[in-house]
């Protein structure tokens, strides 16, 4: 498609983290990485793996002005079956690249040579897949905008690249529920904006809500939409769903929250398992009145970090709910066991999520 | 403050463009750069001056992921009456970094030293400021996160950079009226989020809107509040001003639009003449009212690039509303010599706004 990857190898490499050493997330890079360029009227080309190495940019590339920037995160598993490297559903984060890539005015990448690329990426830095139960090889393919100038406008010049970081399991010895601040003061997207992109500038604009939620004791914040102030939408990075007695509920891809992969993986399970699962508005009121009668029976994010993560209690206001009385519910469980167990190899992959590398 | 800017000088330097060459916005950069480094717990350190050149980061820096980039927009002229270089009202643009910084929980920068850097920096690039009328050179700060890390979070280093880049007069030959789309379909920004920094992120999401406006024949976009898609925001990179009849109305600062730096002169110079200006809110609705009892007598837009941009007509679905009959109201035009007589040093500066290198 645009060429084939070139290859310049890392020839001293790096030391890899010791298997009994903590790896925590993103913290650690493999050897290479891939790098793809844009430019108007050429394309992308001349894709190269090389060197894990700084970039150059000018101080006037406009990623560091206007903001286009996007990003993904997958993961790469040693398999315990046959001990294979594989990746959970790229094909996926190819789309949902893209579909960053138009909403920002950004040159869309072709999802076969996306999902190619990172093959190949990982297959080259396979001895940094870590073999840890629950570890994996974190992928984060971005695109950022490197035309020097300054005026608001797309960019003539975009670079894609992908690095890999050998990261933890979330939950090291088993789920551990977190508190979650129901934010009713800052908003993070809106109907009509970006929220629905993986965009760099949503982060940005969720740290301050965040770092006041620590402060309150809570790990995330969930969002409510920002016209009513009313309905649910996701938290931090994870999407969110909960059990009201036997129906599953995740807010619907309104626009404003992120299309998770995890979300979608969640559902099909459910569906399969022939557990009613809605994806609908639901109101923080309505949890509120579930809650008091007694009918809030689980509640949990999902999101390629963590894949599933037990919510043990919300703080709406002055008012503290506790879910599950803050333990773990059955099917949060059985959900994080199912999905870690397709990602790790040890249950059986029927609908051909996992990509070999 | 944060110890004594080095200087290492560019002793090759770069062709100045000639007085006759077009210099377009944005395109050609001086000689040298600032930058001041942060790092957790060191606080801002190693103040620089350097020859301009490309700045090298990690790829995991935090900027390309997570957003955390804010910038600034100012100018210094060549003034007429001295033959001086002045900046017009950086105090402000250091106010108002501050306030960007604090939103995206980055560290705030000493403001008497954000000055007085810009200050070193525009006197040893001088002989960069353009002589040509209603040229100047124009002057980017911007702070972006550094540190190499994955994971949604604040980042625990910084680096604050200022550019220069002599531009043309936005108008080269006289004022010249711009048609104006009414966007109700996207959103730039809502209460309770990041309209009112001036972030990265926030262009991004607004070029998709500017796209199809050009389609439409139009250069720019009137955002329409988030929430109810009643009331005016800002256009593109400008703020907004309306005369129906007598009244000057421009909207209130809401939270979701920038404080224009231009605005508040533009309000500062109507108080002084004793022409009636009110910041409110202010719904499309009445414009279209006014339109129609034929009281929308000017509007225009306010900002540093253009100064001030006269309103020839806004498009509102169907509808096309031309004012002045695609002309130039004689206060636009008045606030448009006032602001640049001030900054070119023809008009006498009583306010303190222009500040000496
Ligand atoms: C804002 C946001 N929502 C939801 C998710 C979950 O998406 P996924 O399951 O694809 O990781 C993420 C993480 O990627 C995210 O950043
Ligand atoms: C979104 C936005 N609104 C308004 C303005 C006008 O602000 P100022 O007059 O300070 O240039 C700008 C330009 O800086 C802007 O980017």
């Amino acid at each position: 498609m645009y060429g084939t990857i070139r290859i310049e190898r890392n020839e001293q490499g790096k030391a890899i983290p010791a298997a009994e050493q903590s790896l925590g997330f993103g913290r650690y890079f493999t050897d290479h990485m891939l790098l793809v360029d844009y430019e108007e009227g050429k394309g992308w080309h001349d894709p190269r793996i090389v060197p894990y190495a700084p970039l150059s940019l000018d101080p006037a590339a406009m990623v560091f002005h206007y903001g286009q920037a996007v990003f993904e995160g997958l993961k790469a598993y040693h398999c315990v079956d046959t001990g294979e490297v594989r990746i959970f559903r790229p094909d996926q984060n190819a789309k949902r690249l893209n579909r960053s890539n138009e909403r920002l005015q950004m040159p869309l990448l072709d999802e076969d040579f996306f999902v190619n690329a990172i093959q190949a990426l990982v297959r080259l830095d396979a001895k940094w897949v870590p073999q840890k139960k629950g570890a994996s090889l974190y992928i984060r393919p971005f695109v950022i905008a490197t035309e020097a100038g300054l005026g608001v406008r797309s960019s003539s010049r975009y670079l894609f690249v992908v690095i890999l970081s050998p990261v933890e399991a979330y939950y090291d010895e088993g789920l551990k529920p977190i508190n979650i601040l129901v934010e009713n003061h800052y908003a993070r997207a809106v109907q009509g904006g970006i929220g629905d992109a993986k965009a760099a500038g949503n982060y940005a604009a969720s740290l301050k809500a965040q770092a006041l939620a620590k402060e309150k004791g809570c790990a995330q914040v969930l969002w409510l939409d920002a016209i009513e102030k009313a309905h649910l939408e996701e938290v931090g990075s994870m999407n969110v769903f909960f059990r009201i007695g036997r129906e599953v509920i995740t807010p619907s891809l309104s626009g404003s929250i992120l299309a998770g992969i995890t979300r979608d993986s969640i559902i099909q399970l459910l569906c399969d398992w022939g557990v009613p699962v809605t994806e609908r508005k639901i109101s923080i009121a309505e949890i509120v009145q579930a809650y008091e009668e007694g009918t809030l029976e689980e509640a949990f994010g999902t999101g390629t970090a963590a894949v599933v993560s037990p919510i043990g209690s919300l703080l709406w206001g002055e008012k503290q709910m506790d879910i599950q009385g803050g333990g773990i519910g059955e099917l949060t469980q059985k959900l994080y066991d199912a999905v870690t167990g397709i990602q790790s190899g040890s249950l059986p992959d029927s609908r051909g999520w996992m990509v070999s590398c």
